[in-house]
């Protein structure tokens, strides 16, 4: 009992630390219809031209602009009509001098003809064609690569495919898009307590809430979690657990309350890996602990969190899910991190000594703090988001401002 | 040809048009490991206490308060030591006067024992513990219900169900949750002229866009896209199609862009159903057709896009995506729906008469307008969102402010 293994470290120092860690990014090829709000892990470039074929822009007709020249409301011109094509047609007949083919909008521009007569300028009687309006060479037609030149960068590594990206790559034909695969995560919660929700309640007995949030908040981090059952706060049992786990990314662990649980994991990780921290100065928090274990291909990160559901969310949110995103590569995706600048509804104390995240509710421009323990659910559910209070400020006033990051921002 | 059927309404007038549809809500139960982002159909009352029994918030021992009164550094008490809890332990032993219990953090208070005194205040020798300092009753005890009292409300219909609110549900030990059931979106891609992505690019062909834009743009309106195969633009095979998806609760249609194209869907549509609206007043994508269809249980809605990327994917944005998530039920949700004010970083010049929206890409505090036409799936995939040029105003000035609207946000 106790915290003999606990060396506290600063909040900086530990992102340092976790910065530095690594995994083995993985490259998966998928199916365009599954892309969405994944990353792209090369760049891509266009092997066609954008329009592939000179198409027509406009319903109307296709001519050799020079046969318009002179043509206007009291002068039209005539032209034979050789072909009629719509959009998706292929031209037979090329347009010689004082012929033309009628074309709807995307129709393909036959050889001969370089633009376009509107409808609306044109009179057609039998296969002669009265043209009211002289065009210039181009006029209504979308040229062959115009809007993208094969061989050129259509999208970069690293993108989030939202749906405009997702068009981007269906626009030039490609099925099987390379990404990056989804790190995975395995998320179990120890603790003799714990029971699974559905299960029934028994004396001294608690449902187990991390699994759940952390596991929801490893997707919103564009990992995959694999959900564990829950362990037993036993060495054998924790090390056991996690030698099931070998083909997993990151390993994250939560709990449990019961004595002496933070040693036992210390211990475990000890044995089989290496322990890179023991202890963070923050509040709540402080027996976080992270360490490597050897098992797969590079070094599995362990991330062992708090108990308390609180707790073990915002340690999440605040160390681990930067991490997650950085390896998943959302990190520098379109995905918003800003925090929000509000007034504090009231007077709020902290702990000097240690950063404190502390909970809190949006109402208008102003945050008010959440004042239940890290026990509690509901300051959870009720939460927007939370604040930092730096470890050298002991309160903050009434209508100070301070800067509340959103959970849905995370 | 041309716009015979036409009858041009102003956007806000077929706003309020769709706002008065309506479609059948249909609420499932589903695993609470699935709930991740969907929305809670019902509100949700606790069935339990939280905590469920007095446990004790420190490790410790178990102690009668008034048994401590006048114990202090100097002048010790002595309590026998009757039992040891750890966390997911049941208590067999009654602290009577002049005992205690050890109790590790998150343990069951005994009976008879009504505070904890924590372990540094204490030294044990046998069965004998030394108390060195007085606690009042309460003291390191979460008290049963102190966080939630059964009966009490956790979370509302219509929440969007975040790590955070899945966390209460966890607490409360559900494990089927009432959500809304996510409406179903047919996505139909019409025109002789589209291939799908993978197959090889013939002339006159190209590849098919809105699939893949407009489903995974239903995605993220919190509804099921179901991607249909390419429809002839003809009446009997546009028919057909529109048949195939009688269990759905939405069709989106666009293009294509074949003449008369658009009056085809208007005939099938007004043959099997009712048009409500066939053509709106604005740029891009005023052939657009809103109707109705006599299929399901309630009617199947039809919204009839312009063939054209941009031009689809900007209606649908625009009047498409609000009504989805309206249905879906996140339209109240967390989700951020926020204009920027950004400074325009040229002169626009926009078309009198019809409410114009122009794409823009973000570079600081300035909005670059993507000057391409609607054809152009590169205007696309570089816009970072879109700005509002009413339809009374045709020159917006380098400098003046605008209002851009993310795709990230939408």
């Amino acid at each position: 009992m106790g915290n003999v293994f606990l060396n506290l470290r600063d909040q900086d120092e530990v992102k340092e630390i976790i910065e530095s860690l690594k995994i083995h990014k993985k490259i998966e090829k998928i199916d365009l219809s599954d892309v969405y709000q994944r990353i792209l892990a090369e760049d891509i470039y266009t092997v066609i031209d954008l329009p592939p074929f000179d198409r027509a822009a406009m319903d109307g007709y296709a001519v050799r602009a020079q046969d318009t020249f002179g043509a206007s409301e009291d002068n039209p011109l005539s032209l034979d009509l050789i072909e009629k094509l719509g959009a998706g047609d292929v031209p037979l007949k090329n347009v010689a001098k004082g012929k033309c083919t009628e074309v709807g909008t995307g129709a393909p521009i036959p050889e001969g003809a370089d633009s376009v007569v509107m409808v609306e300028f044109t009179n057609v009687e039998d296969e002669t064609v009265q043209v009211h309006e002289a065009v210039a060479p181009g006029t209504n037609v979308s040229t062959q690569g115009s809007d993208m030149k094969k061989g050129e960068q259509i999208l970069s590594e690293g993108s989030l495919l939202t749906p405009e990206k997702i068009g981007a790559l269906s626009a030039i034909g490609m099925s099987k898009i390379p990404v990056f695969s989804k790190p995975t995560v395995a998320v179990i919660s120890t603790g003799n307590e714990l029971i699974k929700p559905g299960q029934e309640l028994k004396h001294g007995k608690l449902y187990d809430i991390n699994s759940e949030t952390i596991s929801n908040a490893v997707k919103a981090c564009g990992c995959t979690p694999i959900n564990s059952k829950i362990v037993k706060d036993d060495y054998d049992s924790i090390k056991n657990k996690i030698y099931e786990f070998k083909d997993v990314d990151i390993i994250i662990t939560s709990g449990g309350t019961s004595a002496g649980a933070g040693d036992v994991l210390r211990q475990v990780v000890d044995d089989i890996g290496r322990v890179l921290v023991h202890g963070i100065s923050v509040k709540p928090g402080k027996p976080t602990l992270i360490g490597t274990l050897p098992e797969g291909e590079g070094d599995i990160i362990l991330f062992g969190l708090p108990g308390y559901p609180v707790s073990a969310l915002m340690i999440f949110n605040t160390f681990v899910a930067p991490f997650l995103k950085e390896i998943a590569g959302i990190s520098g995706s379109d995905q918003k991190k800003e925090s929000l600048t509000l007034k504090l509804s009231r007077r709020y104390h902290s702990a000097r000594g240690r950063s404190h995240y502390a909970l809190a509710k949006i109402k208008g421009n102003t945050a008010i703090p959440i004042l239940k323990d890290s026990g509690a659910i509901t300051a959870l559910s009720e939460a927007d988001g939370y604040f930092e209070v730096p470890k050298n400020v002991e309160i903050i006033e009434k209508g100070e401002k301070i800067k509340l990051i959103p959970f849905s921002n995370l």
